[in-house]
């Protein structure tokens, strides 16, 4: 016999077992419901791209994270690595077939070759969803009404999605003359959830000087309402007029609309990256702030400047599956979903096969998800089977029930038996059983 | 400005627009519920795996189609080709965590650097299901009734699934003394479909003579009844008598549970992989035939010998999801899936921004997907907005309707108004006209 081979997976890659599976399934089949409630359409693109079309040109050489190879006809190609510059580049490709504004969720994989020693994985899950082609503040409000509803969907309990203005705050940066060091400035608020007012403070007065840092410690801070964070704002906001306006409207139609309760106004929220001009957001569990957002995105100025000349503002959100996931487990909430069947036939006599099938398919036809054990073995294995995949119902039948034309209905969670019944009997039970 | 970058994919690679990419989704989600209702658990496997996994031991150099690699880490890595090598291997890899017998689906994407002149794709769907770790009649059975059930719930018309068993043909050839040619005899019956008998009879001349390939035409033909095309296979089965009775149990089972008019017990069927040694099926729309097989599998003899020393039988199916897709758009029964909303909330002025958006959420909340036109633009390009999305009610409310508690409902496809309306009757009517 020949050596076997190690069936391995490559490092910072997992295989999914039916139960994590199942779960992962339904968290997106249950935010899928939500995005189509909301008028969100599906998309999909390859997974492999021209390098190109995601590095930019001549740029990413550097970049060592990306999945990068020559195909077979030479072609310089890429796996992708997140689902907003696909979707950039279909934008620009489909600008003709769409109907602007153009509003898509996309919930994909994607490939990183991040460092796995700090429990990242290299091959990860991404949620994103987008408005784009218009720069209003319902597009705004919808997405933030749209995260709010997802996660309730999600049944983790409260969420606070905490939001600010990308521009405000370039103003406020601005008129204290730090505008050439807005990024340091960004990237040391952006930490001060993990490192502390203390630690961001001295950070922030190297780049800024003590007054200066004093005074954005002051900006960044919440208020005690809402209406008060808003004039702290609109003062600062200087020349960003519009956006300490554009808070306004948010804020009021999130009181109007009787939401408020999950948003909170927090001009700490920046989000790193330079890509954003307007509002942006992140998502925190109330039940487990310490894992980070879960759902992070804001307004950017234009999607798709790289492939075409047609201006795309648009707002959109991120949410990462394999966090929530891991959420949901602490939280003990992905457990809902199990990848077995309701009923399992037992096989007494393999002369019986049309028979168990028959009953299995009456199980299906009242909805009730039924599988016919394979084999006439011992009822010990059987059950140890039924058992091990956390199957609640058994359906007994030989020849003797067979010629009275009936059933017998095992729970096996408390044991008791239901004997003799009629097939419609039987199955009536189990759906008053599994209720 | 820079030059900007042709926004263009890959060859042999697809983006899937809104209504497409719904008709593909709504499709899997069909799928699933069937293999859910039999009891068969969803899994995930990586899409990059060491290429030795995927292309066995010093073996696959020679593999043209693989896309395969040197990742950061100096890895020899590849993107699977297809969902049942992985399959094998998250088998060997998972036997201690898995009840057996084990049925699984997995519906994903897999590449191949296919030739695509012949308007083959490189990056496709696939969809597969299989139970492993028996090698019962049961198992056999369970997925035929699968098969047949699940082209049922996607409302395609009539299929028959051809099976025939690949160890009766084996032994039948044997007998003829053509063990040794069985891979070509088997290619050449696979072929008759498209090149026809008698261009098959001489091939087959060729490989076994005048007189077998009469005989081998003989056997492959489909005699009247399906008891008669048994008896014949009973006979010709010589050595493998426990095929032949395999073959009578799950025609019989068929017959028995009411099923039989979807299955063509065809000895033509030989599945050309060296893989298969029992039970073989391909799948054929009575619509479409001339696609060819839009579902296609068997049962193997030891699923993961070279990851594993543990025997694993199985019997297992895959469904071509880009064929079927391409048959449901020439049938016309794609269009079911759209991915736009059924109402459209019309933005007369923003100041009612909170208004129009507690709307949508009323519409929602009855179960109606429902999004607002995020900008006060003139109403004929709303208007325009919701016919290119195919969005079928409006929703028209200004100040005056505000004051009134009132909405106008309108009917885009009648054209119908239904004026001064509360939400709940707007609602309620909305539901109406889009049943």
């Amino acid at each position: 016999m020949a050596t076997l081979i190690e069936p391995k997976v490559l490092k910072g890659f997992r295989d999914f077992l039916p139960d994590r599976e199942a779960a992962r399934l339904s968290l997106v089949r249950r935010l899928e419901q939500v995005f189509r409630s909301y008028g969100f359409a599906p998309i999909d693109t390859p997974v492999l791209e021209y390098a190109e079309v995601l590095l930019g040109k001549g740029g990413g050489e550097t970049d060592k994270q990306v999945y990068r190879f020559t195909d077979h006809g030479g072609r310089d190609v890429a796996m992708r690595y997140d689902l907003t510059v696909p979707f950039a580049r279909f934008m620009a490709a489909h600008l003709g077939e769409l109907a602007l504004p153009f509003k898509r969720w996309h919930a994909a994989k994607v490939w990183r070759g991040e460092n796995t020693q700090r429990g990242r994985y290299r091959e990860f899950v991404q949620v994103d969803f987008d408005t784009v082609g218009t720069d209003s503040a319902s597009a705004d409000l919808e997405i933030l009404l749209l995260m709010r509803e997802s996660f309730l969907s999600l049944g983790l309990g409260g969420v606070k999605v905490h939001y600010a203005h990308r521009g405000v705050f370039n103003a406020f940066l601005s008129r204290l003359g730090l505008a050439g060091q807005s990024v340091e400035v960004l990237r040391a608020i952006d930490k001060e959830r993990k490192i502390g007012p203390e630690k961001t403070r001295e950070i922030l007065a190297e780049i800024a000087g003590g007054e200066n840092a004093d005074r954005i410690l002051a900006y960044s801070r919440v208020e005690a309402s809402a209406a008060l964070t808003r004039a702290k704002l609109a003062e600062a906001a200087a020349s960003d007029a519009p956006g300490a306006k554009r808070l306004a409207q948010i804020g009021l139609a999130l009181e109007d609309i009787g939401v408020a309760d999950t948003f909170v106004l927090d001009p700490s929220i920046t989000r790193g990256l330079d890509y954003y001009t307007g509002i942006v957001f992140e998502t925190f569990l109330d039940r487990l702030p310490g894992i980070g957002s879960v759902c992070s995105g804001g307004r950017y100025d234009d999607l798709a400047s790289l492939y075409t000349s047609q201006h795309l503002p648009g707002v959109g959100a991120s949410i990462g599956l394999d966090r929530l996931m891991a959420a949901m487990e602490e939280l003990g909430e992905a457990g809902q979903a199990t990848a077995g069947p309701s009923v399992l036939v037992l096989m007494l006599e393999e002369g019986l096969l049309a028979e168990y099938h028959r009953i299995g398919a009456a199980f299906r036809g009242a909805g009730i998800p039924a599988e016919v054990y394979p084999e006439p073995r011992k009822l010990a294995v059987q059950f140890a089977y039924a058992e091990k995949r956390g199957i609640p119902l058994a359906v007994i039948a030989g020849s003797d029930e067979r010629a009275k034309g009936a059933v017998n209905l095992k729970d096996l969670r408390s044991r008791e038996s239901f004997d003799g019944l009629s097939l419609e009997d039987a199955t009536a039970r189990a759906s008053a059983l599994l209720r």
